[in-house]
């Protein structure tokens, strides 16, 4: 069933108002009179909903559903801004395999340079990714998308988190592959991660030396070289198996 | 250093023939005398080679490496023909997360039709991507394509692989996830394993059958509706922390 997610608190009835969903709700899915969507306000929760006036574009809510597919923990991925598009990938990816936050920053070796009216562009772009493919895959929320325009505005956010994971090439390569199944192995449910990735060129010592600062550990994400974009779908899929599958 | 797959058993010294990998060697790279790069024949292992003669495509096989980055279980995933051209992304991702074959086959609820002369270019194409990503992911080979132009040619193969998985979209709604994780514990080195993924629309309850006949088991891959291009990250992904990360 279609998923919609709607801003604000639930009422019931409820009136849409963004003009993005009216479109799809009802010119592109064309709903009438006693249709129904799921529609997930800020709280979370997917309620049941059926058309009460097309026209007015108005649902009643008819129940809640129990089910949350959220990971056990809060995992945010920032990504040195890639070249190109690669950030509509990662978005895309990652909401589908559960991140809760995405973000990207002007890395040392970032060969782009994005000033803040780009950015703004950018992440508002990117948002409607994150948006669609949370429809799509079904979750409970919305991934957050942020894009840094100064490093030193991503780093104060370190102290944020209970855990900070370095993908680092060189650990992959020097066949480094414990750390992170160790740590996974007993994380708290709730816990916040954050997996910092390179861009192409990688993270730069001087930058694994501040994120080290704040309590980062470097890990491999096994042996093979993967590209910037393939980072970070390995970590949210090795969080999942460690903490839905492996511990279900 | 660049990597490149050499038709072949090795030989010293050797003379490279291949007209795209000649291009880039000379024309791309610009190798002279002297210049290092690795060279992986058919046997899988890594050299380390010296250009002798540029103008003959030559090269001195220095030394052999002894890094093997491939993962200790063989993984096909094979995916029911997706719309576009989705399978160039899950050729490229799969490859940099290990896999050892790409198969396609044309699902009972695939939209798309590809005749014969069709899948041969496809098949090309997606050869060329994997080992393109192969050499960047410093695999020790490349992953063989294949694309079934007949669903019963691929059941066939379904008697060569020790554990098949069906990732099954219905077993993520009623919250199976214990299948996979249970089975990846205790899986043997060299193991056989191959994956199955519908398209777009889903594998049919006749599908389901004919591999569950064939001793497939149906698992959940977390409890988020993926795409059907993402599932199959997602499962190399969890088989290289369960059997690299996990077990190291």
């Amino acid at each position: 069933m279609q998923q919609y997610f709607i801003k604000g608190a639930p009422e019931n009835p409820v009136t849409i108002t963004d003009k993005d969903t009216i479109k799809h709700m009802f010119n592109v899915m064309r709903l009438t009179e006693d249709d129904e969507v799921v529609l997930v306000f800020d709280d979370g929760i997917k309620r049941l909903a059926k058309v009460l006036d097309a026209s007015e574009h108005s649902f009643e809510l008819v129940e809640e559903w129990l089910d949350d597919v959220e990971l056990p923990v809060h995992v945010t991925i920032a990504s040195g801004f890639p070249k190109g598009d690669k950030l509509d990938l990662v978005t895309q990816k990652a909401t589908e395999l559960g991140a809760s936050d995405i973000w990207a920053f002007p890395a040392d070796w970032s060969v782009v340079k994005w000033d803040g009216k780009k950015l703004a562009k950018k992440e508002e772009k990117l948002a409607k990714i994150a948006l669609g493919a949370a429809e799509q895959s079904k979750r409970n929320r919305v991934p957050e998308v942020k894009l840094f325009e100064k490093k030193a505005d991503f780093l104060e956010h370190l102290v944020d988190f209970d855990k900070i994971f370095i993908a680092y090439e060189e650990s992959a390569k020097e066949g480094e592959m414990a750390v992170l199944a160790r740590e996974l192995k007993d994380i708290q449910k709730g816990a916040k991660i954050l997996f910092v990735f390179g861009p192409e060129g990688g993270i730069s010592p001087k930058e694994v030396e501040a994120l080290e600062a704040a309590g980062a550990l470097k890990c491999g994400l096994g042996p093979r070289i993967m590209r910037t974009e393939t980072a970070p779908l390995y970590a949210l899929s090795a969080v999942s198996f460690a903490t839905e599958l492996w511990q279900s």
